[in-house]
């Protein structure tokens, strides 16, 4: 499996910057094109530009959801707008590519075309998310917005087993315990007076839960190892060929299961305001995913993420007066340490 | 200071077992009286044994303080109930001795009469423990019973520091994180859907509930010095002189504070059923604390009380239908995690 090469790389959670196809042995001039300090800042500056754009648009997707939906039911059709992500996602990659080419002129790196060794592997994480965003909808019938949110922290536990198995990078004990400790952090820190019906979730809503933090874990990891399989190549390129699939998924999806509704009544019907909005959202945050993959990884994404949530609901309690319980502070103060323990762990 | 001498000790948390005032270079040979494994088992025989004492009595503890009141009011002396603890105490000690005495004879490690130098220390946990046991009841009027237990668990914080400052012991970064981890984990289980009344205590609930936190820990650190500043010494003897010095004390504060009710209404006016259980119970984990002080240490004594309290409640889950919450989950999660952190952080 070509990922397997990158079985190595980024130990330090920061090397997402040198080609691994023309690999040489560590040393210190091996430091790519602009060299130096220089390089190292702007990547840390567009690492930290993607994370925050990227918790933005997730502690606002669970709200969009719920809001979509009408009387408990969906009245669009979920593989459609799927499909919109998708195609949104597309569009926005071709338009920046477009921009580049004027730029920059058509090199090998930014070049669309490509070759089948190439592209083989795109299907993969387009099939993943497929499945996941789907199951994403259904869930919310088993279990309600607060649970679902507790149930997600899974993702964090299936990650960091994934990004051991498949991408051959090691944890060390302390960064595994601080792993559970994340989760266990960020579920104390969603605890609501209500928690405990999360005990209620029917059998179906536990397997879901299970079943798709298991995708998300798997596209993630699988994501990161296509994006960093060659680090020079137009991330936009890359973008656009695992959206491609995602379109193609997508509208199998929409033949098979809402043919006849999207025929009778047409594929945008029951498209709200809010339906536009939770589209521009996923698309975003989908973008927003790929440049993590891509000069980070799945670990940096994990923690960014719940790191920066915390964050959001500090700001709101400020800002809007949003009630910070007791739970949420012993919560944070977890995921803090669990922190502390992931960049001490690295060290041993 | 003579508990200075105590720095390098138990470092592995089993050390309690040889004299350091003869202490001389660690070797394989140097092991006390009976030799080999059969001691290091019946060491933790007996401290297995002492920690599941200490843990049954201290959980039911806040219980009784609560049931001891009347509409909200002790209608005993507090001051006349402590002073039969330490009473009770300093009895069963001397009971104890005469038993060794009739089996062992008077020896220089058993016998009653002391020096100066030895006593000497004794007075200042007994005067800490006063003061502590006195604000035990009077936070109760500014926090409500579960409130309490969670303010509590500042006293795992404050014991680490004076641990650390006071004994000289070092504890790893990794152990310190694991001991941030207790104190959040174990909140975390005691949290209930009206935990965030916590933030309505009052300054002074909060002032007392820090200044019983430093005098909880200083009184189990300073314990800690004089149990083991002479292993050999007969634990009864050291705690008869601690417990009387612990009546003592007492008598003054019932003079100076309860003189008139006790000389109008007597000694026991308001004494109950409940009110003796809750004399029995503080004078039993008063001579459990005093077993873990001589023969482990604070710091396993704080991680044995909070593990067995959680064992407690997930006993009490099974056999008594008591509602086991996710917060109570997590927490759990949290301290293991905690538990595991600090014997690894040992190794370091």
């Amino acid at each position: 499996m070509e990922y397997r090469k990158l079985k190595d790389q980024d130990e330090d959670g920061n090397g997402g910057g040198d080609d691994i196809e023309s690999r040489k042995p560590l040393s210190v001039t091996n430091v790519p094109t602009l060299g130096g300090t220089t390089v190292d800042w702007s990547k840390w500056k567009l690492k930290i530009v993607v994370v925050v754009a990227l918790t933005l648009l997730t502690s606002s997707q669970g709200i969009l959801i719920v809001w979509s939906k009408r009387n408990g039911k969906y009245e669009y059709s979920v593989t459609t707008s799927n499909f919109m992500v998708e195609a949104l996602k597309c569009g926005l990659s071709l338009l920046a590519l477009a921009r580049i080419w004027r730029i920059e002129g058509v090199t090998e790196d930014n070049r669309l075309s490509t070759t089948l060794d190439e592209v083989i592997v795109y299907p993969i994480p387009a099939l993943l998310y497929l499945v996941k965003n789907l199951l994403q909808y259904y869930i919310l019938e088993y279990v309600d917005a607060p649970g679902y949110q507790i149930l997600k922290n899974l993702n964090i536990i299936s990650t960091g087993v994934l990004y051991r198995i498949i991408l051959k990078k090691k944890l060390s004990n302390i960064q595994w315990a601080a792993f559970i400790l994340l989760c266990a952090g960020c579920s104390t820190t969603q605890l609501k007076t209500n928690s405990d019906d999360v005990f209620q979730t029917p059998v179906q809503g536990w397997v879901m839960a299970i079943v798709m933090a298991l995708l998300s874990g798997f596209a993630g990891v699988y994501t990161e190892a296509i994006m960093k399989k060659r680090p020079s190549r137009n991330i936009n390129v890359q973008n656009f060929w695992l959206y491609v699939f995602g379109m193609v998924f997508n509208a199998v999806a929409i033949v098979t299961q809402d043919f006849d509704a999207v025929m009778n009544k047409g594929f945008f019907y029951g498209y709200s305001f809010i339906t536009v909005l939770m589209i521009l959202n996923h698309a975003l945050s989908g973008l927003a995913v790929s440049m993590v993959m891509k000069y980070a990884d799945n670990i940096v994404k994990v923690y960014s993420t719940s790191v920066a949530m915390l964050f959001t609901a500090f700001v709101s309690f400020y800002l809007f007066g949003f009630n910070l319980s007791l739970a949420f502070i012993l919560g944070t103060i977890v995921v803090m340490v669990s922190v502390y323990l992931h960049a001490v762990g690295k060290q041993r």
